[in-house]
């Protein structure tokens, strides 16, 4: 099994509901460094698992849809507590609609799984892995 | 799959036995950085793994009983070789039994694996992987 | 010259005002990874540069007043924009207040100067020094 | 499932060949930090996934005949675009054969599975996973 | 004193003349992960040491003119060793350049020295610093 | 001004003497990361601020006298807390006298200052910088 990592970042703004979050029920931030990992068995013609270009200009764009931004505000997570966890599957599961519209080139049809990890600081970091 | 992941760290001492260990065979030391990692297939109500606070909590619990120690003196590795990846399955071990006590919470109970990794310096490290 | 750096974190919302803000105009946040250096010329009694325990113990009392917080609703930075390196010399000069107070032990006397760095990403991050 | 890690790095020079690399067509070249990752199910007699002394030198090895030169002038990658999926596999096949001639010692038998990961930069890594 | 970091990274081939570099005389290769540092004093009207992105685009500016090429080919470099710590001075060299020419803006006039590390492995890289 | 960092590691165990140092009075131990790190205004002839062959040479033969050791029994530290600042100038005092000794060769005679940063976990290091 091949993957391939491309890395990039969003700072947005939430808040979450629950005592079980402490003072994380205020208003406050992340930087969220992201990292999306594209699986596949066989390599593609190029000797690629994926265009690497494409596959960063793809992640960007999801990201642009979050990036600085105030997630409290996103008609998308009204009542849901955007964890990092929930997150990593937002972006996994836009990722790959994007894949499954062409996004990626004709190469990708090879791609098989996608893994999308948010590192929230130093020591804390969660992912979410699904089939494309 | 969803998972999260929590780090934190122990300084021990220790030495090994067998001729393969080398130099390490003198009594030594080890900071390793532990990385714990929660697996499970949906998230709880609250949209989470697990509470990233009582997991960092009880990992620390599980740590201390190593932390700041010369383990060739513990009773539970007499004649054993605290190796790094032996080091791995006992934090492992020790952590899947608190949560098995529900010291994670009731939203823990859908938690399926469990990874351990220990850093030992910035070019090795080892991982124990288990069932919850 | 002796040093001594620990590390810790905190996450905030903000926005900033200024047309070179660009779309960090709009309220979003940031995890800032904090790395405090403590300099001195001679070590102390103890051959240490700090009590670690008491310099990790103060950051966190000094971030504690900026984490999970939005700090657009922060009276001290009312009209101002806490930029990552305004921020940096935030929690500098908080902590050097804390060392002349004394919090960091009678050993800390010999302390010269401190410096903060404030990581925001994993390709961007500012620092502030100044003497103590 | 117990797994140990090794890490080293490799500089080398290439090119490649079809539109999809843009400028990456031109001869430029690369530093690989190689991460190589054993797996086993149980630990050998010493509490050891694997003699990590002798892995580190099989790795050392292996990369030696890439290490320091044009991949472009290799005969063994002619007409191959040496991406850095590829040389994940090049580097994994090269160490299983190592394995499989019994140059990681008697205990290796029971190794199950080997993961190689290249990383080109701080923003894009490529892994290659197979069994032994 | 204030100081803010950006990170980037380029991909270039090279070979060195000279004994003392060993196998490092045949054409190979190395990834650089850029850090710039710029000083100054005291921030500018916006609360910055410098606009961000405009760094970041001068950065790449500068770095493209080097990336994914054969510097050996570079008459800039004709009978020179491009060692690492020469490179950083080269980056440094024409980012002042840059700055000079105003094109990080009216508030970069305060900026005082400029710092550029680059990284050429895990264990290895070099700094260049010099006034602005 | 030129600097040049190499990085290496070593594994030890020790104690401390001082109601300061809480639970690490215990024996334990830790891995230090060593980064050293070489200054000096001027390039030498082939455009190096050192051979990175014999600094990584040199810095192992320094680390080789105190690796996988326990500090306590080693007679040039008796009675002496082996804090990490405190061995982050052992290691700077013998290179130095490596260095004075010529055993980085001809060219490094232009060196001016050495500085050793030493690494006890994600979020503790020290430093001890000297002129050479």
């Amino acid at each position: 099994m091949y993957s391939l990592t491309v890395r990039d970042h969003m700072m947005i703004a939430h808040s979450f509901r629950g005592e079980v979050f402490g003072p994380a029920q205020r208003l406050h931030g992340a930087t969220y460094v992201v990292d999306v990992t594209f699986f596949r068995s066989e390599l593609d013609a190029d000797n690629l698992v994926v265009d690497i270009g494409l596959a960063a200009e793809e992640l960007k764009g999801v990201l642009s849809a979050l990036n600085y931004r105030n997630l409290d505000d996103d008609p998308d997570f009204a009542g849901v507590n955007t964890s990092t966890e929930m997150l990593a599957a937002v972006v996994a599961d836009r990722l790959a609609a994007r894949v499954a519209a062409g996004a990626l080139g004709t190469g990708a049809g090879g791609l098989e799984r996608i893994s999308v990890t948010l590192r929230e600081s130093h020591i804390a970091w969660a992912t979410y892995e699904r089939p494309l």
